[in-house]
């Protein structure tokens, strides 16, 4: 059976122009072994907090976990089922990993343009070391090469931690969660690894496992949530739970940025409604504009630097969702309105010195319109990097020409991964440093920015800029995270290995 | 005086710089002469039902039908009385077709950087051997000369399908049209000219003409239309009627995509309502979200591909609608919500193997927001190529930006021409394989593609994704359509002549 | 103390590669010394009605009044309070200009990438003679520099507005304004500078001054409004008083551009309520949707053009108004629609002869849906050049890509700086050329467009689109205005300093 090789460009994501190429090929190699600064994950801690932890086998490291693999392999036809999403009302699915590979393997070719398609390249020469191209011939040969790779103790998760050359690495966690997992990292001395404090479960109102989500959360904080009141206090008491294991941020996914406070009546009445199983949708939705509010005032107050990320309307595809549940690839974007929405929060909290609000968005229309004008104002926004769907080359891309040139680079965050595919991050980086290079070459070889400037900017983009807002000034424990300056000017670049610095 | 030599770049549309030019031409070569496929379009089939029937003079065929070019000239001043355009008001129009032809020749300027500019120019030049650039000092000579060359037998419609290599011609018919005229096309042995079911009018409960559209319907299904049943029941009829004649896919176009099932009472009584002359817009709106979902039922159960075109806000200009009627160049978009709207149809139907939904938008915003990730979700759902305004070099550029990283190739439909300037179908489709070709060739100059992968991505987007969009697997007729299979690969590109199968 | 040299790339806002850089170079070449027309800016007329007018310090000019620049530096959190930005509540500023200067100086990295950053860079450059690179260690002796060029009598402003090239500058002028300062200018000869009528405080019936708006408004018209007949005679009246000192325009700039007909008695009965002191903000929008219908009226019957600049949600930030009133950077744009909210207008006036309208949007995701379509159909829409925000590279170039394709070149109004920095307007016309002639060089390289017709477009882009959409056919006072025909074919463009012509 005839094989393709594969073998991955090494000026990919470059402009085929010779004299922007080659700026941007120097700038990349300025910063393309930086360490990786990972402040919004979705990684599972249990992964790091066992030692002995493995990614799993081919298709349930590649494909059964990957909704950006599996939403298109369902577009063209195949079935859940058959790549082996496990099924929660009992409906059989898949078992045979080998198979579910071979699907994925036949239809690899729906990647082509695509960064699932890049990324999973990356991951499959450069970490993997696959040297065919993969598809339905090559499917199992590739799937023993990989279950070999897998089996070597350098594969495990904490061994990838160290050779990913990650600096940071925040994971997404439940305000419920008990931290354990984040308790053992810490333990094996693994403090680059932080929780988020996601308190979204608790702000819906209206759905079926709410209460259960109250009891977990008097449970957790030791406070007997039975009022507003009791609420407030137990975020309040699980926000010190999460700085005290070394979080930096929270995060919080909306449909809509709504934000606007209640009276303390109101909030008391919708929040007893609530608890006598009696809110709706309006209740829920009025009660999470508040608490938008209400974590700003928290974020001032402790310093956890607050993430919100809107826009994304959960599962729409409603048979789907009954039998796999959520984050199955179908969630859908809405246009989203920002400037109205926010201005509440933002005349609050938006000139806080305290305060830092990275926004994200799905909704691209707002970048020059809206998102940018509002960072390149408030001093507490800082713009999240391209979100999901545009975490892709045109997406940066759009991204620099539509923010930038408003907001400025220093108002924006960097990079984040947003990845639960862990094997997945250093690519997801690298792709990101080679378009942002390739932009600056871009802006160089138009003589619109100086050649030092570009240095200094990419060394922003790859690492600076998501340094200073996540790490620099947060009121954390104190633990301390490795920390990279920019090289001094007149002088190569350098990492300086010694250099660490706490993040308070 | 003197005359500019008219010349068309034959790089045209290609970027500039040399590896991806190079790359550009190399692929256009591969499927410039690929048979085109015209899954809709607006063409007369009167045009080709009888074999006499001509294109008519300069301005009758380039100018006074083309809403494209009137209303930019509209725009500029020229009145549309001066163009020629019938007035059903009876207001007296110009009935001088070379006075028509001089104003639209002094005003050709205007198309510059246009699309309409570029058709124009390739049908001028390379189909009818205009050798001047076209201006008010040419106007009459190549005015001459084009009525010359029209009075040729090898200008008529039926030779022009040949010539043009046209392998599919999907004309757009009324849900009560005779189809008489594709009886004839047929019978002349023309089994790739179809008609497509558009059953708009039909929804249209308060417009004046509904109640003789409804009297049309009855007379043409047989069934006397008196109640909501009955107008289920004629449409249905008039399906396997359309089916009957090789019809492969319906047209549904609308203001706003939204749907939305009603009651069978609810429905009933809105119906009644309007035979009874009392609907009001609000009655027609509902009952057209609540067709979309009984006409996607029909399709799973027909296999016509389901076509929605959303957005155009329709006779803007009223004073322009009384006196010239509709599609005079005065519809303007609106920003279209597509995530909603279109959920309670794709619930019904979006995973249903035997129902494709093709979508066409005119707000360009939800490329990336919307459609993409519906499409990429969705096994039901292709994305239509740029429609209208967006048909263009600019338009396909940002379609192949905005959509494919997260749709993929494989979800997009291909490229249809939508004219009904039949003289300018192959103009339109060179410059999309003129652009696809070059976006792929700037993929793989940036490493993000493989070079076969380019190849077989520019027989897909030229031909192949055309072909299975419409008519790989429809429930059709039988009537044998012409098939080109990708070149094997090692192999050249080769187009088997005598290769045809059924669409079934 | 080491500096750094500061020299801009002569090829600065060309693409690199090599045929569409030379050629952007030529184009550039026919327009660059082409006479500025400024037919929109917001430059204050005292400046050019004294002789002995001066820029000021380097504090006063460049950091103060330029809440593009105070912005940036807030977003980065540096106070207005120091930047010596006058507050209306009595709180203390900086007053040391060089201490504020020193903190803009240590900042500048900031506009790295941004439109601001180019525009200060060609103004110290090129105009002022910097020759080092503006951070915190050049700051003072650049402000040594800057104050004693300020110094000198060629930087009065009557020399620059000659040294500028300037053959037309509209300034912005409320409707109740005296114009002494433009009957100051136009006794001194300077007929190219014309005032433009604004009555958008009169229009904004609930605000706090309203009521002294009115009164000044009797004032200067003569009329004594105590009703809406008065209201809509005195408006009237001021328009014939600005014609008389050579208005072209009026401008008016709204949240939304809705506009809808009130009948007389409405229109009275809500007149009267705010004349009572009891209007609310819905009353203020429907009269302003009706007082559009109204200006477009007087515009047809006396020929002022029209311009709408809608889309910005005024003083976002409360407390910042409270202390610091209008204009210091906290302006955020909103989604705008056009094609339902202009349609009453455009059905009343948009094809009279007589009437031109030029909008101006901060939602570029209505380039191409709704504006270049309605541009590209009425005959008195002409788009206004990319506004605020989009005043910059790439939102120069996301107009010629969205817009021109559907409504040409010929449908839009040329440049307009809009600034009320009196000394950046040669770079922002600059920049404008630049960007312009890159554009049409890469339609020439991707044979999109012929040689010769790039260097009309050229000359359109930089000049004439400006000139008819202001200067030509419109009935003012016969104030002569210099005017540069473009060169004839075959010869070298080539201005003619002799010729001048009336605007009539």
């Amino acid at each position: 059976m005839s094989s393709t090789a594969w073998r991955l460009d090494p000026d990919r994501g470059f402009d085929p122009e010779p004299s922007r190429r080659t700026l941007a090929r120097d700038l990349y190699a300025t910063v393309r072994n930086l360490p990786l600064l990972c402040p919004h994950s979705h990684v599972p801690p249990a992964l790091l907090a066992d030692p002995e932890a493995c990614l799993g086998d081919p298709a349930s490291l590649f494909v059964i976990p990957d909704h950006y693999v599996t939403r298109m392999l369902f577009s063209q036809g195949v079935s859940l089922e058959d790549l082996g999403i496990p099924a929660r009302d009992g409906t059989p699915v898949e078992r045979d990993h080998r198979r579910i590979w071979q699907r994925f393997a036949e239809h690899f070719y729906l990647f082509r343009g695509t960064p699932t398609g890049l990324w999973l390249a990356d991951e499959l020469v450069n970490l993997f070391g696959v040297s065919e191209r993969l598809d339905g011939a090559s499917a199992q040969r590739i799937y023993d090469h990989l279950e070999a790779q897998l089996a070597r103790p350098e594969f495990r998760p904490r061994a990838l931690l160290a050779r990913f050359n990650i600096a940071l690495l925040c994971t997404t966690d439940s305000a419920t969660d008990s931290l354990e997992h984040h308790r053992q990292i810490h333990a094996a001395g693994l403090a680059r690894v932080r929780p988020t404090f996601r308190p979204d479960a608790l702000l819906a109102l209206d759905a079926p496992d709410w209460p259960a989500q109250i009891a977990r959360l008097s449970e957790r904080s030791g406070i007997d949530v039975v009022d507003y009141g009791g609420f407030i206090r137990a975020l309040e008491e699980r926000r010190v739970a999460f700085r005290a294991m070394g979080a930096l941020a929270t995060d919080h996914g909306v449909l809509s940025p709504t934000t606007a406070r209640l009276s303390d009546g109101e909030a008391e009445r919708i929040f007893v409604r609530a608890l006598r199983g009696a809110a709706d949708a309006r209740d829920a939705a009025r009660f999470t504009a508040h608490m938008l509010m209400e974590f700003a005032r928290m974020s001032c107050e402790d310093g956890l630097v607050m993430q919100l990320h809107a826009g994304s309307l959960r599962n729409h595809h409603e048979r789907l969702y009954a039998r796999f549940g959520p984050d199955v690839g179908a969630d859908i974007p809405v246009a989203t309105e920002w400037t109205r929405n926010l201005r509440p929060l933002l005349n609050a909290c938006g000139a806080d010195p305290r305060f830092r609000l990275i926004l994200f968005t799905l909704d691209e229309s707002a970048y020059g319109r809206e998102l940018a004008p509002l960072a390149g104002h408030y001093p507490a926004v800082l713009l999240g990097p391209p979100w999901w769907f545009f975490d892709s080359v045109n997406g940066m891309r759009r991204y620099f020409a539509e923010v930038i040139e408003t907001a400025g680079v220093y108002n924006t965050a960097g990079f984040n991964d947003d990845t639960r595919a862990f094997a997945s991050i250093p690519a997801r980086h690298d792709l990101w440093r080679r378009v942002s290079c390739d932009w600056l070459a871009g802006l160089v070889t138009q003589g619109l920015l100086a050649a030092d400037e570009a240095v200094d900017l990419a060394y922003e983009l790859a690492y600076g800029l998501a340094w200073r807002a996540y790490c620099r000034g947060s009121a954390t424990s104190g633990l301390p995270l490795f920390h990279v300056k920019p090289a001094a000017k007149d002088q190569p670049r350098r990492e300086d290995e010694h250099s660490a610095s706490s993040t308070t």
